[in-house]
């Protein structure tokens, strides 16, 4: 039966979402109902595997793990690897599949010897352990966390045919973090009134150093201790890390040792030899913290072969630096139309945005793309927009687009 | 110096948050701060550890795993293990440490061979593969899930002394589940206008079997597909399970194989022999499936001692079956005097909030308690009136007291 013109929410088969109904994915006429139900699968026919202390995924989902590890030559801990996009739902991920980049590996920290201390332009210079820090109030909040370098690879002059959700976009993830409001710690110490600059130090062997504005610090900032419920983990600074929400990922200090209150940035190695974008000019830009509005599809996207024509769900994630996502446009046509996706109920602020679109692919060559606008109205631009500021791979925000083939399958592609 | 009266929200040292300031709980006064930066502690002195496919907790975080493995003679797969509450914080349970009941242990599914059938009272019966579900839209959300028989040891005669607050309150968590909304697989398969329940199988060996109002299943059932971001893990109904929210535990059934409309409960042994509320004139209620408004502080709790006099915080989760948590007080007196608790910021409907208050304990004796408010005014009733209406442990949601001894150990208490 033809479908009346206005099922379409755009063009090249994007729908309504209430159209979603009697899609005939299903497998619909059963010989009867009785039979399937009255088969036994072996699993069924004796008693299962014993409770635990700790679970762990089904032995079917191995291949869901971070990927891309790449190193620094002759070292194993100074370099990235990725959150499988691809294969994750809704918005916070799992600690183990967090995103990693690291500058010098991850440190075996003993919390009992581990000490933050605040010092500086401050009237009482503070020492905190995490059994004095758990007595300080604290708060929890689900959010992002992105690598300044993430989506890099998509600036590269021609796409790369092998790439994949993650292999570009996989320096992004979602977390439950917990810990203390630096506000709080600050002025317990007495801020002195001529501080404008905190100085982020870690206990890694690279010994990672960030300058940060104090108004963020006293803002949001947190030492957080939790990710996701439990203590953070060693890859992701445990026992205690700063967490800016919304900003570059580096300036989240792992394994933080030392806040210095200071009256200007210290220009630190991580801040300057790395970490700044080159502009076309041939100058840098400093300190360009929050990260931009962004989306990308995360399903369908390569490695995720479409089984023929029909009706899928289009899936993907959004977030910005500045706040909360307001709305996610699909298009199923290269960008020519847009339909407005459907997001999760837990839309908050500097978090990753679940957004489904419902799509009737007709089985012929489409390509697909999402943008993101943020509740400050900005519109996350095209790869040619947001390639014309900057001339490094820092900070990249453009739309991601993707070739479907007729034969399902799913490819990297500019448009 | 002494406090202004205006310090306290409640007697025995329950604090306004603003006056969590100026503890004293840091380490102040170093000798230099310099000195304290000028260290190098030894995990600082060379390359950490290499990047991985998965990350894993830190060895110093070894005790936080699921507590009071039990279970029934001469298996080792039917029974339950327990969410170390004490030792999370958030309103998120990392997957691995999520509670687990089975009644015959886990069993290990092929993805692709499992179907799940839906039949009865419907114009089309349907089949669905993992493949199938992924194409129809989705929806995730951080919710709660809680077994009815939690806190069931709390109805005991007598307070055990060792409990803790896992083995009396572990079999709850939070999670965020992602899956198909049961109302799009019912509409496509066509219900019949006498239906009225829907009996749910279970793939395990015990073949679990609960009659659920159709009405639950329209409104807001899913068939989660995911949990935490990643697919569901065996013990928690991999590769797809029944997810009511809000309903007691055993109802969501896990490896979820059929779903049977009918005109009237199943009367199956899972929800006659047990999953049923004894009362005191020998009768049962049958198919009581919210769980009530209820909260419980995790910290300090039992086996978290305190170390001396001074601020603490008092942190807990409160939860309930009818929506949103509107409110939650603390009390520092056993329940004669109430402060009300700072709420985190994301305060989400059927699932688990964080509740967190500042206490100057005395060191002296003391008896700390939380009691919840949902948005629909229900209240958490003490233990007593709690006890009142049932004669078995089933759906228990009585106050929850504990004793700070003037050692600084905390113990379970009946006030």
């Amino acid at each position: 039966m033809p479908e009346p013109d206005n099922t379409f929410a755009a063009a090249n088969g994007l729908l309504h979402r209430r159209v979603f109904l009697k899609t005939g994915v299903a497998a619909v006429g059963l010989l009867t109902a009785q039979v399937a139900a009255g088969t036994r699968d072996p699993w069924m026919k004796e008693p299962g595997a014993a409770l635990g202390e700790s679970g762990a995924p089904s032995d079917h989902e191995s291949h869901v793990v971070r990927t891309g590890i790449g190193s620094q030559p002759g070292t194993t801990g100074s370099g990235a690897s990725r959150t499988p996009l691809e294969f994750l739902d809704g918005i916070v991920t799992p600690s183990r599949l967090h995103f990693e980049r690291h500058h010098s590996g991850i440190p075996d920290i003993d919390p009992a010897r581990h000490r933050l201390v605040i010092h500086g332009l401050v009237d009482r210079p503070l020492s905190f352990d995490v059994e004095s820090l758990d007595r300080y109030p604290r708060a929890s909040r689900i959010q992002f966390l992105e690598c300044s370098g993430n989506s890099g690879s998509a600036t590269a002059p021609v796409a790369a045919a092998d790439a994949t959700c993650s292999s570009i976009h996989g320096l992004v993830s979602g977390s439950e973090w917990g810990g203390v409001p630096l506000a709080v710690l600050l002025d317990e110490a007495g801020v002195k009134p001529k501080a404008s600059w905190v100085v982020a130090g870690g206990a890694d062997a690279a010994m990672m150093s960030r300058s940060i504005p104090l108004a963020k610090i006293m803002d949001d900032a947190i030492v957080a201790l939790y990710q996701n419920g439990e203590r953070l983990r060693p890859a992701n600074g445990y026992p205690m890390r700063l967490f800016l929400p919304g900003w570059e990922g580096n300036a989240s200090v792992k394994w933080l040792r030392s806040l210095t209150v200071t009256d200007q940035p210290a220009m630190t190695k991580d801040e300057t030899s790395k970490y700044s974008d080159l502009m076309h000019d041939g100058k840098a830009k400093l300190f360009t913290f929050p990260m931009g509005v962004k989306s990308v599809i995360t399903s369908p996207s390569p490695g995720l072969a479409m089984a023929g024509s029909g009706v899928y769900q289009i899936s993907g994630i959004a977030w910005s630096g500045a706040g909360s996502v307001r709305r996610v446009e699909v298009s199923a046509d290269g960008g020519n139309t847009w339909a407005e996706s459907a997001l999760d109920a837990h839309v908050l602020p500097k978090s990753l945005t679940r957004f489904r679109s419902a799509w009737r692919w007709d089985g012929k060559p489409a390509v697909i793309m999402s943008r993101a606008i943020d509740e400050t109205g900005a519109v996350q631009p095209t790869r040619v927009a947001a390639l014309a500021g900057l001339a490094n791979f820092y900070h990249h925000n453009g739309m991601q687009a993707w070739q479907v083939g007729a034969d399902g399958g799913v490819t990297n592609v500019y448009v």
